[in-house]
């Protein structure tokens, strides 16, 4: 099959012919429709964010499953996909408390011995997000798939399989978005325009988004904000303040920079929310106004991936699309095929695409 | 009657005669019975916490009501009662919304042009905390209060007033411990040993208390802890890691210092609590890892004086004192008449008191 292989921190991928292995008995075999272009992708290609090379990265992909191993339960061939990165066991003290994003029985799934899924002419390649998406086919373990209904176009749902997820359960999830609720979203790539999708799916009163790049705030509130700050003009924290009385009931940070995280704390009212979504690099600290969050008792929530428990939610935002809630046609840019994903690449790096998806040829 | 005076910062508290006014029609007269020196005393008297002088400090007391205005409904004569400086005005967002220790409405609890409640010769003398407790008598507004049953010593549950109220509240209140739960409480002053209290009676599995004082440590074991870490031999985070297989479902923050605010952080476990009690001083930033936060999703709860309902929280505290589960006497280091009240004051600053308590002659 062909896949795009990364082999170099910072060199365009490569399509090149990858071979896939059969299914092991709980993995299944995926044909993959469409992937989303996300900027973990791009920390990866970049070198900010380590993983074992060679590799095909890609982690925001739907599909039709094609075969499946003797113990596969939850899908059939035919069956149509969303992928996830939070693979989970199932039996973890996390799994069995309900955080299976937090699971830690990844290493139960694919032990460090097993052959690899990927190869090329003998040569291992890694798997990256237990997914590897950018390639015509997926062999994956059965907990990293849900099945959705068979009606919806797969390259549009495919954002589910992570960016929308995110934003979506950092609302839903996370912090669990009140009716009426004020709200600020600081960053409106793909995660913030799902946070503030959210927000208004959820019933938030008013939502405030915050973005340096003025199109991002527009298609902001085309998908629901009804303020906007625009961040490059002036410190958003006194205009957030100001329009919502003291400050939001909730702030979700989706850039993962120490200043926009203390923006967020800062414009927060009494007894208000932080949610962080976006991965602050690793060994950054961010510095928080101790008193303010003592004694105006703020809580700060850490949001990994929405919280999600994908199996539950993504059924469920795919429906919401299907409504009409839930809009993913509009936070599409651009689609394009696997031959073009370095151009993707390009306008993430440029800030001019909400999102990019590659579509597989069916 | 009888009350100590600051006048100056850092200089002796005098005992002086002070006049007290009349209640007004939702105020009351009590009569002091007993009253705890906290740390936020000290703060004032060494000008690290602002305040109006002078004034008469003291906010954690008990006694019992002399009389009432013509509005009081809540207590008559001969009752017992807990102050709080946590008044509430009962109609604000944050009261109606069960978050009174936020309450915004104090304002309209007493207007900065009534007249002062407490008088030396004419000149007025500013009420601490609403409270001013080291005086023989306490003119305070009704919802300052909290009627109790009067079968319990008034020396003892004075201690309900701030520090216990602030450590069981952050326990059963902001984090909701759960039983069996592991737990790491920084800090084992006054606040911290009500916190290691809060978590032996919710059912805490693993109680690790940290300090770096070792008589602070053997009065935590006494009062629940089933571990100690002395952090003056070394970096806690480790050993708290590693005796509980990866860090604690909770950890407590009583201090208030960006280093052990830090460290709570890093002893928590991936999905883990970190409670910050402690008041960091103003202007002063925490610098916390935020990649531990987000992708070990960590939750950081901010804890003003135990969110608490003191009203309905004070009673239940009471009923724990009297079934032997909440240990007050073991806390106290030290009972003083009004005219030892600065002997109380040196034992918190060298640290060598869990709790001193003034009390007044019936």
């Amino acid at each position: 099959m062909k896949g795009a292989v990364m082999r170099t921190i910072g060199e365009p991928l490569r399509i090149e012919q990858v071979q896939v292995d059969a299914p092991a008995p709980r993995e299944v075999l995926v044909r993959t429709a469409a992937a989303g272009v996300c900027h973990s992708d791009l920390h990866v290609l970049q070198g900010s964010l380590p993983s074992p090379l060679p590799t095909v990265l890609g982690h925001e992909p739907a599909g039709v499953v094609e075969a499946v191993g003797s113990e596969v339960r939850h899908v059939a061939p035919g069956d149509h996909v969303i992928g996830c990165l939070s693979v989970f066991c199932g039996t973890c003290e996390y799994c069995v408390g309900g955080r299976p994003n937090l699971c830690e029985g990844t290493t139960t799934i694919r032990g460090p011995d097993e052959p690899p899924r990927l190869a090329q002419d003998g040569e291992p390649i890694a798997q990256f997000a237990h997914l590897s998406a950018f390639a015509e086919r997926m062999l994956v373990h059965e907990n990293a798939l849900v099945r959705i209904r068979p009606d919806v176009p797969l390259d549009r749902v495919a954002l589910i399989g992570c960016g929308v997820t995110t934003g979506l359960g950092a609302v839903f999830n996370t912090a669990r978005v009140r009716a009426g609720a004020t709200v600020a979203v600081i960053g409106c790539g793909g995660i913030g325009l799902s946070v503030v999708q959210g927000c208004r799916i959820a019933g938030a009163g008013r939502i405030v988004a915050v973005d340096t790049v003025a199109w991002k705030l527009e298609l902001a509130a085309h998908l629901g904000a009804t303020d906007g700050v625009n961040a490059a003009e002036a410190n958003p924290v006194p205009s957030v303040v100001e329009m919502t009385a003291g400050g939001v009931d909730y702030a979700f940070e989706a850039l993962g920079t120490p200043a926009t995280v203390r923006q967020a704390v800062r414009m927060t009212r009494k007894g208000g929310t932080i949610v962080m979504i976006g991965v602050v690099p690793m060994g950054t600290n961010v510095e928080l106004p101790g008193a303010d969050i003592v004694l105006r008792e703020k809580t700060i929530l850490g949001c990994m991936m929405g919280s999600n428990r994908f199996r539950v939610d993504m059924p469920r935002y795919v429906d919401l699309y299907r409504k009409g809630l839930l809009r993913l046609d509009e936070m599409i840019s651009a689609r394009l095929p696997l031959e073009r994903v370095n151009d993707a690449f390009e306008a993430l790096r440029r800030g001019t695409a909400a999102r990019s998806v590659v579509v597989f040829e069916s």
